[in-house]
């Protein structure tokens, strides 16, 4: 990234949709040569992308920490969470556990569903795990909480079917946004 | 939002740049719908933004958390925070602490000079703290690491003057990416 | 809720025995009036019913805390609490465990008894647990401790067989409320 | 209490308004009788009373647990609690922590408020403290959440302004029901 | 030690009143040289003393650890605990804590108080602290709870003047021992 | 106890040798009655025994908690150490944990060998446990570690066979005192 | 070790490769004196050796810990990581856990691969475990890190293939510094 | 480092007094030439230097872990106990301390003496702290314990004055190796 790069991220970080001509006049470059620029940037570096404001969708997020027992379970765990549309962020750690996700939920009911039944908590594996809640987070205001427009799947990406789930049917949980039993706002 | 709103939005998560007229190829609208649509998601729900790729970057996090005395402080650190260019993640949380940060560095020296003299373990008013390290996370692929391309400021945005800092004069820290002393990549 | 409903519970939580009439009086309606409205009320949102005073009664409290392992597993933990005559307070909870508990005793070794033999942490299916004592709690005096006044039941509402159990047998526990076996004063 | 005592008292735990004449006929004794055994009873070990269904109200529930520095300072805190009509539980309690309070919130935005502003965690004496968030609790089903209908306090009764309050100022809190700037539905 | 000292002292912890021929006769020795082994033994290594049953007593235990902040503070604590007729055992500590006590109490009322008023977790000079209970110990069946005959003391040996509090005054405590405040089977 | 009683427990506490005859004269009474009363009080209350100065054999104490699985492992595990000559301490408790031993060794190669060979952190059935290291305590400064004169054993009381042990073999342990494998003072 | 023991163990505590014959002017005596003292010093007592510069080599240090299930698997790890050329650090431990490893990494993505993959943390018999993270100590600034000149071995010393293993193959490990598929400056 | 010096590092890790030209007849080159390649290394890679047995000096370890309040205390700290000649790690750390350090004590009463005294358990500016303690390390065998042999320090490195401090006064500490009190081995 030289000066002219961070100067075009800088302002598509204030609004991703600004014209590559506005780009060009306000670095002193041609729209071309901001496409051409912009093009390498978004090959590795860089993504320009759509996230939701959270406090607006009256989100919710559950932070869960787990000690997941082997390695192997570990990027297993891993590869669940990275499907499901809910997770906004997981990664592996130090500390009294080597797992933490942090999940979305639309209202509160749902909240605990997904503490009880889909997070890494409820899951095998695991040797000791700890759920933590937190209101919309102060930064960012918006989350890459992933809208899935066809909800076509019978069965979660994780696995779990919302059909056969106590909660889901008892109206305690608004399901997964990416199954066709899911009936809330995403 | 409805169906088609979702659509645009699951498109622009793909790719933020996607043009007006792909999108309302898509969704079966013209260009000029598309445009008003997002321009009514944008005034309050969605946002399309620039992130950058943390492992790309060589980036590791660190997640810190504190019991904070008194709510007064606890509002105060989160604006202090909120500020902070490095910081991707600040709430308010449940638990044994009542703030969760994520901040990100692009050196290891870099976060550890973070976590001794920057991150809240090491401000005033609280009761107990714990550091946690992660990777580069494995959701999101893409943190929204702010940029700041004209690096006038002398005093860092939370008040700390790197100048002054053992850790930075010692070549064990990069700086904050927000002053004219910051010598990273960012 | 409206304003003479808030005051009607309000008289009901002074005293629930708190005639029709006198009611109406304070409320400025008939007792006609104020019975329908009560019946309202009593149809989901308010219930009128009798509790003990736990000092009097020299009761004492173990609050138990589980991690549960699954969430069906969970699910027949407050099943299985939630009958127990003994059990004032079930709920899931987030933190380093995802069930609470809170249990009555008559006496110090009953007390120790449940903790031992009939609380959470005895039973199978604990990742970790955690057992806290406290008096007859400050709030609330009368605490909803249920009384079973037929006691015919050979084995408790939990499937614990009292006169089985080493602890009763040696005079070291009141047994169950719920059963034959029980020599308390519930 | 006598076999008749119980008894009396299981039909009230069933219905707190049971006529003294159908207690009598369940009983055995003339409705005098019944009235004279209950009038004893509610001298001292029973009591009578509304509440209120936590998950009609939508309710949720704080689980604040601290370790208070003195025992001067612990007294004064279950003063200010047992005051708070939000309260539901409030013991001394043995393990890290020496007191415990359940509160109790009509919704999630006051929940975080109660954590952050009115919870024993953000007051002064405390060593260290912890937050636990419930669901409406699976036993009780009905809480003792204090009504107060005659809403003309200006300062709650723990002694905080909910009109200076930041998150009432921000709709992020109803305020406290014991207030006339309360605005939710108790 | 050679055999016969342990032989002796072998006799002395089954009964410590045995007589000096008694033991004379099984360890092979005229009662002149027990005497003079025994002498020598009790002049360092050995000592016969009374102590009590805990739980003929009906004794509860509370075991408190705590962080002291300095080792002038914990000497001093140390001295102060020694001195209390309710220790039975004092020590410094590996772990979170630096100290160890453990107290009885002839009742739970006094169990709490000494929790809540006279105990380490208590006092100044702590950064945290921890309180478990415990019943009468299986091992040892009898503990070294001090009998002070003379209850001349106005104030108890670790400083608090039992009169002045508020748990003694409300009949929730049986005093200190070495008090003519106590009221207790001591 | 009436005062008397309490007289000859504290001579007995001070001296546990002191002969009848000088009770007698201390307390009023004949050596005849002091007989008397001595024997009732011996027949439950009171045990005059042998212990032995910690300090002066150099011993150290392990404090060793664990949260055993089920309340059948938990009576198991306190008959085995009941049984065990280095056991002082044994009690079940509330907290974390649900049993507590103190354990005390002569050396500090035993003291490791028992927290990593014969602890109840070593055995099967644990969910948890954690280990505590003191000096030979400030109080009782007479511990009840228990004598076996005639080391006859094969296997120690708790089922292990010092002769089979690595640490035992390799001179790291002075193995049990009850068994022929001892080779320390006690 | 007498003064001039102590005087010579300090001058090659500064400089090991010291020649004999300046020891000796220094400590007033033959250099064959020296070598004798030195010799009989290196039969026990004393050991001079390389060890590499942490913070020159760019290493960063895992710290993990781990309660271990029993004292056989405790002995079989210690076995295990004390063959890691990794490993600069292991013992047993009081507290939570009763082992404590601390092992090496030349750079971050190895240190975070050896902590899930090889480290105790990730392997069978594990209760519970702790991982923390350090820079290059401040002390010792040499770190004794094992060099393996001939990286002949196929499967790492403590059973792992390096060649299997995911992060290896995903340029995430530098892999074992004993094996042929190291790649790193070890 | 070239595969040469690899092999010289790790003939001077079995023997850091192997003469010149034995490494050199090993690694194939003159022992001119191996003096100039050690003289590089040693110039900021290497230091060959002599440590101690600490199984034979009879050492035990104590690692005591701190949350430090400030960064400014916490440089303070390592500079403190990087003098110590007893200290043989100190690193900040991440978790829920954020510093480490592992001392040595050439018996146990020392061992207690600098967790009580002069550990940084005991110093100000402290949050929360832990002490743990282990046998001599299984590795490394030989540990990097500071010889002073000329005891000329009145005040200890870290400015404690043995001499008025009641452990050592009290023959329960063997004093600091750099002063002139001490009075053990080193």
């Amino acid at each position: 990234m030289d000066e002219i790069d961070k100067k075009i991220i800088s302002l598509l970080q204030e609004d991703g949709r600004t014209s590559l001509s506005e780009i060009g006049q306000k670095v002193g470059l041609s729209h071309v040569s901001v496409r051409k620029r912009l093009k390498n940037l978004c090959e590795s570096l860089v993504k320009v992308s759509a996230s939701l404001n959270a406090e607006q969708l009256g989100s919710h997020i559950a932070i869960v920490n787990a000690e997941v027992e082997t390695h192997k379970r570990l990027r297993e765990l891993i590869d669940i969470f990275s499907k499901c549309p809910r997770t906004v962020f997981v990664t592996t750690t130090t500390g009294a556990y080597n797992i933490m996700t942090i999940m979305v939920a639309e209202d509160v009911d749902t909240l605990n569903a997904i503490l009880e039944v889909c997070s890494i908590r409820a899951l095998k594996g695991i040797r000791r795990s700890e759920a933590i809640i937190g209101e919309a987070p102060a930064v960012p205001k918006y989350l890459p909480i992933k809208i899935v427009p066809n909800k076509e799947m019978e069965i979660a990406p994780c696995g779990i079917n919302c059909r056969k789930c106590l909660r889901y049917k008892n109206q305690k949980c608004l399901g997964c946004p990416a199954t066709k039993y899911y009936r809330g706002p995403l």
